[in-house]
């Protein structure tokens, strides 16, 4: 960012203390202190615009930003680079393939959950008449 | 897909059978028999490519299934789908929203599953000493 340019700033400032952020840097452009990318690409982290700028294209990341908040902006820059770089390391299924892994470890979860919880019941059940004649005998 | 088009095939046809593929037909250009998105991108779905197109654009789209094989490009193409339209019901989170609450549903399953596992070995170590002296009685 400009540290000499004053441009009114529609949004809280970017925190690039006079470097271009990542995104005008990679786009050799110059970083006004309304950049709509400085907030959330800081020049020290340059692989992580790169890889949203591969996948979706720096046009298409600003327009999705551009139509939220500040604190959305950041939560979903925070996603697009999770998801450009999931793409990077897996481009078959992006992160989609870890949503198939979580998926399957669900529902292999929930069935050893429902395993556990039949075998306890049966302990349970056993139990109770020992507890009924303790309680008659008691009486 | 032109019918009477005799452009050699390079990988398997699409099977728009002479209509566009729905990416051509949003672009607004000739489908060719050898179209990167008409196999994964039918006529009947325009809604699908019009997500992608809105999120990735149809270059970088172009891009990610060049590199590919063909069955696996329909993998991707599915998984582009899937992460463009999470992206249009969830413009802040996209389907890292879903993964989020997938995680938190994991671990949710992983505590009540020690929890069960926990209340059943009580009742196998109760037990165990039974078994001991039953084995004693009888030998």
């Amino acid at each position: 960012m400009s540290s000499s340019n004053s441009h009114s700033q529609s949004q809280k400032p970017s925190i690039n203390y006079g470097s271009p952020c990542a995104a005008c840097k990679f786009l050799r452009r110059k970083c006004l202190p309304d950049c709509i990318f400085a907030p959330h690409f800081p020049a020290d982290q340059p692989k992580k615009f790169e890889a949203i700028h591969t996948i979706y294209g720096a046009s298409n990341v600003s327009k999705l930003l551009n139509q939220l908040s500040y604190d959305e902006r950041d939560k979903a820059a925070k996603s697009l680079i999770y998801e450009a770089e999931a793409w990077q390391r897996d481009p078959v299924h992006g992160c989609v393939g870890f949503i198939s892994i979580l998926q399957k470890r669900l529902n292999e979860l929930q069935i050893e959950l429902a395993i556990a919880r039949r075998e306890l019941s049966t302990y349970i059940v056993s139990e109770a008449p020992q507890d009924a004649n303790a309680f008659r005998r008691s009486n």
